[in-house]
């Protein structure tokens, strides 16, 4: 095979992704776990490009270079090294969130990529395999390779560190966008920014293992006001953390705080809304799918609004196919 | 003597008081470090009452009954079991700031009430024992006895926890009242549940005791800007640690961080400004009398602005003045 396409779906955690404590091996200071959604997917395009001189990345119809190419290529040299090629590729993705906006489109990304080139490759991984695989790329990919809720294990090391899915309630996701534009501070810059200055950083772990057996254990009772409490009170607590770096660093806006105000409000009107949020600006309202609707609808003022359902994982869509072009 | 007036200048805090390791003497859990200002005095009048059945509490020209009358009259006992009386007394205060949104009114009030009930009961105190009565009304109010800079030293106990002068360089403060209203929750609640429910309240101490440690080294250094990024930072890890609580408590309204972000970029355009905020929504900006006009300008978007400077501490104004009128 010298061409394959995947496509994946960013997550959106319940319990988040923060710190690492092997930034080589992106093994995470603690578990934590996602929803899989079904909407602002990433395609990716892997085709062997034996003639040519080294690995190209074509982002959203535009040549890639700088860090972008350079994390794409050093993702490559792993896939390779597993496979035992030596072979550069010609990397096509089309994302269709907004890029470092907190919206996760380095899991979709990676976990489409993670699949792509192990099928180009001709890697042979389950999907286990393929969630440790994605893990090297960004971290939280590794829980975009599942479908729906995910819980992404800890681990013990690079073999015990993967997602793998978690039985949960019906829930639906709103997605509030306040802001489309690239985020102040990388999560990567804040993760170490937070793990060298806060005071709180020691305690992080624990209680983000704490939260992540609560979450386990209300997802299986299908407990949707458990879950729901113990996700904002946990994003609070990513955000606060975050905050206590030095110096400090603060993601969410006038506009964020106004979301998480309104959600408020929307439950002391007996309508069960919880929000969250990722490292930047943008929103997400936790809600059953009978009040996905009306709560959209309560948002628009804030930014542009967006509903999504569980999604189904990472899907090879054409292992076969030849891709479009020939850049080589 | 049967009357006392005291009048008593709220102050800010630069390293905050959040926490008490015992609440009955109201030991706190770190030492602080804060500002007296000269705006929005409490002033207050205490008038021996023999013939009266039951303390009294006019605040503002309303007759006070409830936890407010209580907390007062609880005061009043303990003044009394130092001096030997069982007379009640009439106690009447004016106080210019908003009460119980966040600007300090209680520091003010029981540095005002300490002061004037020691003088009309007769107590012979000095600053440092006038610091300590005022802590057991309210912690903070141990500092508002002091003018200008004040450290409130944690101490090993009743007799070692009190606030004294520290040298410091000129500073000025800019108050952005953003909203004047009650707070959803009150400091004491708010105190509480952290201890009980936050992750990050074991560190909280010790990360207080640094910052406390550099502030005053900073001060005595004559250091603004390093006084004035310790207090922002210090701020924001407060309000980690309260957002981090379980259920989460939020003060900084979206008014709150615009405030936040308008003084980030005030320093982006070189003007040295830095936030802070004690329990509640209002801001208050930390800046060198050179620019404090200006920085007040840019601040009335956001609500009343107030320039204060270092103030006076407590003061006896008519020590043998009978109150207007007779109460009882």
């Amino acid at each position: 095979m010298t061409a394959a396409t995947a496509r994946a779906f960013p997550n959106i955690a319940l319990v988040k992704y923060w710190g690492k404590r092997d930034e080589e091996l992106i093994l995470p200071v603690a578990g934590s776990l996602s929803l899989t959604l079904d909407i602002l997917p990433t395609t990716t395009t892997v085709s062997l490009a034996p003639e040519a001189e080294a690995d190209r990345f074509e982002l959203n119809g535009r040549e890639a270079t700088g860090e972008s190419l350079r994390r794409v290529a050093a993702f490559l040299d792993l896939v390779r090294s597993l496979a035992g090629s030596q072979t550069p590729a010609f990397v096509r993705s089309r994302n269709e969130a907004p890029t470092g906006a907190g919206l996760a489109s380095s899991a979709s990304g990676f976990a489409a990529l993670a699949t792509a080139a192990a099928a180009a490759y001709g890697l042979d991984l389950d999907a286990r395999g393929l969630s440790r695989l994605a893990r090297r790329g960004s971290g939280s990919a590794s829980r975009s390779i599942v479908p729906g809720v995910a819980v992404w294990h800890a681990g013990d090391g690079d073999e015990t560190s993967f997602a793998e899915a978690v039985a949960a309630p019906e829930m639906h996701m709103v997605i509030v966008t306040v802001d489309a534009g690239e985020k102040p501070v990388s999560s990567r810059v804040a993760m170490r920014r937070t793990a060298l200055t806060s005071p709180f950083a020691e305690a992080w772990p624990r209680t983000t293992e704490e939260s992540l057996a609560e979450m386990i254990s209300a997802c299986e009772a299908g407990d949707f006001t458990r879950i729901g409490r113990i996700t904002e009170t946990h994003a609070l607590r990513m955000h606060a953390l975050i905050q206590s770096a030095d110096p400090p660093i603060r993601y969410l806006t006038p506009r964020s705080v106004a979301v998480f105000d309104a959600v408020a409000e929307l439950r002391e009107r007996g309508v069960e809304a919880y929000a969250t949020a990722d490292a930047g600006p943008n929103v997400v309202v936790l809600v059953q799918s009978a009040d996905a609707e009306a709560v959209a609808a309560r948002m628009e003022e804030f930014g542009r609004v967006q509903i999504a359902k569980p999604g189904p994982g990472v899907e090879l869509l054409e292992g076969d196919a030849s891709p479009e072009g020939d850049p080589s």
